[in-house]
């Protein structure tokens, strides 16, 4: 039975959620003349959607809860958007909303990855749409690219910045060489990081848009705890600038998914790394708070694509973007469109390809030290391109040694890590950062 | 009715047409699963098509015809993929196709870009959809990006690197010191390049793809004839070296629509101009013969897109996902998913926004050269932020001068261009290029 109209609920309403709320109803005449229905924003949810309704002025008609379950338990709501974010109520609203056949607009990285298997099986139940164009880099329209305008393509690899924080970090410790603490100060003061900023510092975040992207290009769960994942917090504004001297490089977080095998069981790789990129590589010219998404596919070629990541406004895009395809794949009826994500047991990981690494400990200024830690390499097969000693701060603090290795593995590089680290020579935490390969 | 199976019609088997045919004929399997019914390839059409056939080895199913007007007769066609190029042929095989309710995908910008109007207003006559995405950038995604993902936005301008042979001359001349001559045979022999290339030099090619731009973001047709347009012939790699080196610019082809004003006569600014981009910037990052295109959204923000922007590859990727998104949109019938193109007019083609300019004239060398031009130039007002003659030649040959003017509108530059290119003094063509501002 063709609907004549749709109806959609709007479910948190922090930043993104009051902008999305705000647009979908005051551009609903242009939604509606868009699709061919009227497309009205029928509720309301958050522990304060009183206040915030009112706030948006929006009319009595838009119905205002703080329980989701209001939400699910009315059959008129064709769509759902699901800002919480986090688990718990998503979770519940989400898989309660498409096994009831309601579509469903997320940008919930966390869910999703966390969930691919039960979301995509509750999907396909349900049979109505499930979008999430912005849990992947805002407002860049990676998903919708990867999901229809590459759908007669295959995509092997993404290699991406996902993760608006770090990135403002490392571009202002490159740029103003203000020191790790100060640029996470100054990205909390600018709105870039939360006052706990540890899930994007320590590369979670960004995990759980590579388990996303993963999943998508496998066709099959590749789960957030299997994505490798380093930080950026041993990162300090002087390996930047060695780096950027010396190599001609500079540090990005790199998420990494790279399909190696198709088939049931797909094998792929993925990762998340502080990584050296060549200065005239364009995932170095991604500044400040952006992301970019380099994109190789069998036909197509290198892609990339860059922009926001993050904000009220390139989210709500992104996700009213969602709600109108969602829309006109109700109005369609199922089995058109965009195949929904697959589910089917997860895939398998696959070892980290071999790299180059730049590794920086701080020694005790004392004759012989750079020899030991040599040394130490040497005798677990650690091949080094290159040694180099700062010049002796002073006072009797230590001294940063930095070494690039030859490509090898990671395991080995691993090995290497624990092995130096525990020499008592050594002092302080140490950085590791794969090299971008030329 | 729905239906039970969809055919498609590949029209034109040039290096894409035969891409194009042999991956929606190798991927027949995976389609349907796709689209939940079978799609198949049943004819193909070109003056070769017996001969291209046979040599894509297609079974004797796939019907061949030299004569376009077979693949319009047969009323079990439901898409048809229009390759020829051109106008003419194409023409009316795009036209006859919409009005007879068939759905249509092409790669043709200057047929859209001539007849819009009629083409829009034929894919509104038959309902079928309508897609165009190797129409511009070949395997970037930006149609579709512009047309679903952005759709809820409000993309108010788009700058671009649309031409991938004057990108891939202007890398030469900025990289090697090629001269201009070099770089177009050097072009021509990797292909990149047409034995005639000066629709692409003279920035007729890149015009066609802004008009398609511009009327996708007005809603309203912008005619090509309209675009103001210069090309690259005059650009030398001492005029890039120089800027390079003093200006820390180097020249891109840089083709622009910006929507002034909506409503039902759009006002619309729209050229294509030689531009000395910041070497920071990242359509300055942009290399050989890919594309790249930078969206500024009123929500989403700044966003950039890249890649290879022909190639026979990549732009099948592109037709085939376009057939895949038609043959969606043709199953789930008429009046849902994308807006087709608008017509109903033309727009009004806005001044270009002023601009600093470097120009650059050859002199004789004689004392007082410099003098002269800039005395024409200030009684002219223009007014000139840098003024630079090299060191002379010797041999008596004429020696380049170059001005960098401040912000002026471009007609006081052309009126700037046309006084001084008559003094007796100034000997050959000259180089006038935009100055992205800062």
């Amino acid at each position: 039975m063709p609907r004549k109209s749709l109806s959609v609920a709007v479910c948190g309403l922090g930043v993104v959620g009051r902008e999305a709320a705000r647009l979908l109803h005051a551009g609903r005449t242009r939604w509606g003349a868009r699709l061919g229905v009227p497309l009205r924003l029928a509720w309301v949810c958050d522990r304060q959607a009183a206040r915030e309704a009112k706030a948006l002025g929006l009319p009595a008609a838009v119905r205002r809860t703080a329980d989701f379950r209001d939400v699910l338990a009315d059959p008129a709501v064709d769509l759902v958007v699901e800002l919480f974010g986090g688990l718990g109520a998503s979770h519940d609203l989400v898989l309660g909303a498409l096994k009831a056949g309601k579509g469903v607009v997320t940008a919930n990285k966390m869910l999703l990855s966390r969930h691919w298997d039960q979301v995509a099986a509750a999907a396909r139940t349900g049979g109505a749409p499930l979008h999430f164009e912005a849990a992947v880099a805002g407002g860049v329209p990676i998903i919708r690219s990867l999901r229809t305008g590459l759908a007669a393509d295959r995509v092997t690899s993404v290699h991406g910045i996902l993760n608006g924080t770090t990135n403002f970090i490392l571009s202002a410790m490159a740029h103003g060489g203000a020191s790790f603490e100060d640029a996470v100060r100054e990205a909390q003061r600018l709105g870039y990081a939360e006052r706990d900023p540890s899930f994007d510092l320590n590369g979670t975040d960004a995990a759980h848009k590579v388990s996303v992207l993963a999943s998508l290009l496998a066709g099959r769960w590749f789960p957030p705890q299997r994505v490798a994942r380093e930080g950026i917090e041993a990162v300090e504004a002087g390996d930047i600038l060695w780096a950027v001297r010396e190599l001609k490089r500079t540090v990005r977080l790199v998420g990494t998914a790279v399909v190696l095998r198709r088939g049931p069981v797909p094998l792929v790789e993925a990762h998340v790394r502080p990584t050296l990129v060549p200065l005239l590589h364009p995932l170095a010219g991604v500044h400040g708070g952006n992301n970019a998404l380099l994109v190789t596919a069998e036909h197509a070629g290198d892609l990339m694509f860059y922009g926001p990541g993050a904000g009220a406004g390139p989210t709500a895009s992104a996700v009213l973007a969602d709600v109108l395809a969602a829309a006109g794949e109700l109005l369609a009826g199922p089995g058109v469109g965009d195949a929904a994500p697959s589910s089917g047991g997860p895939c398998r990981a696959a070892d980290e390809a071999p790299a180059a690494h730049y590794l920086r400990w701080r020694v005790k200024d004392v004759p012989g030290a750079l020899a030991r830690i040599a040394t130490v390499l040497g005798r677990l097969g650690v091949s080094l391109a290159r040694v180099h000693q700062d010049d002796p701060p002073g006072g009797g603090r230590p001294v940063p040694v930095r070494l690039v290795t030859h490509v090898a593995p990671r395991a080995l590089i691993e090995r290497a890590r624990k092995a130096v680290s525990a020499l008592p020579i050594v002092s302080g935490p140490h950085a590791a950062l794969r090299v971008w390969p030329d």
